[in-house]
């Protein structure tokens, strides 16, 4: 695009020295708010505040225009109006500066004279070798220099996904996403109005970051379709490139012209060819975060057969149903299988896949079964539903499946209460010395010596052994827990768990289809 | 199908007395976990323990037979194995028994014999006029009766969503999620392998239960399409009926019928006849839950017109591609409405719909934004996203956002936090003197005297009010905040919030789908 000058993101998201230009004192101000990110942030280069009505700003001097500031700038951020942001590229030009951050809307989100004021920035700054960001941008996020540059209350996770974003609102409330689910982020920038740059220039910086290791775009429309696609082609074999894209359909295109002014083209056409190049297409905001999460800690399947472990037949036929969305396919069970399971679920088990553990509460048969499904060589990716999770609320549902009738018999006299709890006892006692064994016509009966089994932790441990010993990914789903227990499993653990089944089938399909991608494009080498 | 006798479904959720036979003291199993629930549910009937080879169970005297039980029953419920079934149905005919609900597998799922015993159960039931709910069932639940016959710990909140699943282990779940996102229920049963019913039997009683406002169905296979179609053409002009179908594709009809038996039929004919039966068909378990909610608390739109409210504009271009692939029209808005937010929003403001407020901190906007749209006379639904709710996070993100430059400063020695703390203490005096004021061409600025409108409480309110008022729903997104909030706030207040504006979309789909559905039938009558 506009390129003729050679970009400098690398101290775009690695700043020596920063100048806040319209640093403010005064709280809610995108000038305000900026520095004390930056600062909050825990940023670590020199910072300068420009604002000639101030002495200091936040305790920093406060020089009265850019040229003022002593030293050499890496990054100008500018937050103040519209038709005084020229003169600050102009300033920026002289000093050397090779980015500036525009903050300021009003400009060709607007048209008229707010697209004629960004065109003559924009030549100035290509003139001057300057890569604006935005305007009309949130800012920018980056973990190796711990730079907080966004103009919003958010407090991303450091981590290993960078993610450029057409919008900053989104953007913004997806790190804050990410935050609750445990997901860290290398970058974050907002496109703003992109006035010379495109989306496809921090694209093709973020594939080669070392920093990064999954990349997320919401996009609106793209400037240069062909380039965009070459440059995700060039990155696809080596990091996972995922897009949500709107502006989809004819009220989609008019609510994206009057946002970020991008021309979003014929959606169809575009579809089939980022598919093309490898590229991950989400359909939903939730879908994309849940993506990123299975990419930057799943290993890629070796095909597309799936194995499906439920405890009750209905999440079995649920995930079939979306499994089969997606265009993937049940594994056939070989009868070895079959036979390894056998004695250990009851007699009416499916036999097939889905394996219906039919609510077997024995939890070594969890374990068995998750194990001979993950190393069956019929079984490329496992999605494990049932109680693999959830121990906090399991304990919660048997307490309060033991203290409510406790209570009720309390409330029918001593001698019920008594009656009660000697029978209870006797149950207890018998059970414990039958550990849980059963007629293998019934599915009931927990063995209280396997207890330690039930933790979370146990499972996590299985779960992340299998897939290191196998290489294939299981998505456990979390039809009994919370979010911040799968949350707190991301961060300490590193493994994903989906929500619910169809979720699930998003990312498998999603993972499938990128190791199709990865083994059609390892013969022909990736292009560099 | 198979009637020719009067079912007795009142008594089947209202039973004035239950005998469990197979009851049991031993933790885990069906015959320990049903009396525990019932007991702990607060059911207030007689109970009657069977179990031959006990004297007490539960402290409740034991009978050996239920031929020996005492006094009349209006429910049996079997959890012994499944060859031992047709006695205890052959008992209960010769008692008079009319619902007999039968936990134990075994039978027609598993085929060959299974299907035989289930055969020869079913003819036996028949002949004596009574139900078997079941086999292979989960249980039942019914609020009015205080009766929790379920076979796992959960505990139902009491609402008025009656819920029939042709799956135990999903309907239990969708009974905890719903009691986690704070929707109760009238009424549950899981069908198991309906040896002598079709889910229409159920579907036909919560049609005329006065207990039951929405009622959602799980359906793998219906035996007879068009008396359910019919049923429940019936129903959907007075009460809202939703279905989640699964078995649709081919690996779903086998799963399905190494599950319940059932035969799914062809997929794409029963999809049509649904909807003009006015059935609102939902894709996953996820948006089931959605719709439930907000069918039990939102009124149905006067037409399919949809205004969007936004903070940021790539929210707005996010809802409005999701509300267009729902078929939805984002309405125009009328120049009077448009004069009317002028003042209020800052010059570069969208005026258009999607309304972007594009990123206006002043709180008083929001609620004159909302207020002009609900009232537009061009808008039949309103999705509001950006910051309604939320409250806790932004108390935390400011917070943190506050005090980490606070630490920042301190660490780099006092003298630096006393100029931080004074430049600060300028800045507020400001802001506070300016009330918030701005000029127009910059969107920030937080006008500290009307904190107070910030509280989630004074949105709910307001929100609240406005649907009161103009009888339109308005749908709140939590693009920035917590599960439990969402939860504790439907339970509260009945206020339904959408979890991110693609699932409001979906939600808003359904509403207005369902509100045609009404208005085209309105004149027609509904045949009763």
């Amino acid at each position: 695009m506009e390129k003729g000058f050679e970009r400098d993101f690398y101290r775009l998201f690695n700043p020596r020295s920063i100048a806040v230009v319209g640093a403010s004192n005064q709280p809610g101000k995108w000038g305000f708010l900026l520095p004390m990110n930056i600062i909050g942030g825990g940023y670590r280069g020199k910072l300068y505040m420009v604002n000639p009505g101030e002495e200091r700003v936040l305790g920093f001097p406060a020089y009265p225009s850019l040229a003022q500031v002593p030293g050499p700038v890496d990054l100008v951020v500018v937050a103040i109006p519209a038709r005084k942001v020229p003169e600050v590229v102009r300033q920026a030009a002289e000093k050397g500066v090779k980015n500036v951050l525009v903050v300021s809307s009003n400009f060709s989100e607007v048209g008229g004279e707010g697209a004629e004021l960004e065109r003559r920035m924009a030549e100035m700054a290509n003139g001057a070798g300057i890569t604006i960001v935005g305007p009309n941008t949130m800012g920018l996020y980056s973990s190796s220099s711990r730079l907080l540059c966004i103009g919003a209350p958010v407090r991303p996770l450091p981590g290993k996904v960078g993610f450029v974003s057409q919008s900053g609102n989104l953007g913004v409330q997806m790190l804050t996403w990410g935050r609750r689910r445990g997901l860290g982020f290398s970058r974050f920038v907002g496109c703003g109005n992109s006035a010379n740059t495109d989306i496809t220039d921090y694209l093709e910086y973020l594939g080669r970051d070392p920093e990064t290791e999954v990349i997320l775009l919401y996009v609106e429309g793209v400037k240069d379709g062909r380039r965009f696609l070459e440059v995700a082609a060039g990155i696809t074999p080596r990091k996972p490139v995922v897009v949500l894209k709107t502006g989809k359909g004819e009220q989609g295109k008019r609510a994206v012209l009057s946002h970020s002014g991008a021309l979003a083209g014929p959606y169809e056409l575009f579809r089939g060819a980022m598919r093309q190049a490898g590229i991950l297409e989400v359909e939903t905001t939730e879908e994309m975060l849940d993506l990123a999460m299975a990419l930057s800690s799943l290993p890629v399947p070796p095909g597309a057969r799936v194995a499906v472990l439920t405890l009750g037949g209905g999440w079995g036929v649920v995930a079939t149903d979306a499994l089969e969305r997606e265009g993937l396919e049940l594994s056939e069970l070989p009868p070895e299988l079959i036979r390894e399971l056998d004695p250990h679920l009851p007699v009416f088990w499916s036999r097939k896949n889905p394996v219906d553990l039919v609510g077997n509460a024995h939890r070594s048969s969890h374990f068995v079964a998750l194990e001979a499904l993950a190393r069956c060589r019929e079984v490329d990716l496992l999605v494990a539903m049932g109680v693999m999770f959830g121990t906090n609320y399991w304990a919660e549902d048997i307490l309060s499946t033991s203290v409510r009738p406790f209570l009720r018999m309390l409330s029918r006299g001593l001698g019920a209460l008594i009656r009660y709890q000697l029978s209870l006892g006797k149950g207890v006692r018998r059970s414990v010395s039958k550990r849980g064994e059963r007629s293998r016509e019934g599915s009931g009966g927990i063995n209280p010596l396997e207890a330690w089994k039930w933790s979370d932790r146990a499972m996590t441990r299985k779960i992340l052994s299998l897939m290191k010993e196998t290489g294939k990914p299981i998505i456990p789903v979390a039809v009994n827990e919370s979010e911040l227990s799968v949350s707190l499993r991301f961060r300490r653990a590193r493994l994903f768990t989906a929500m619910t089944p169809e979720r699930a089938a998003r990312v498998a399909g999603h993972l499938v289809r990128y190791s199709r991608f990865l083994r059609e494009n390892a013969s022909g080498g990736s292009g560099f």
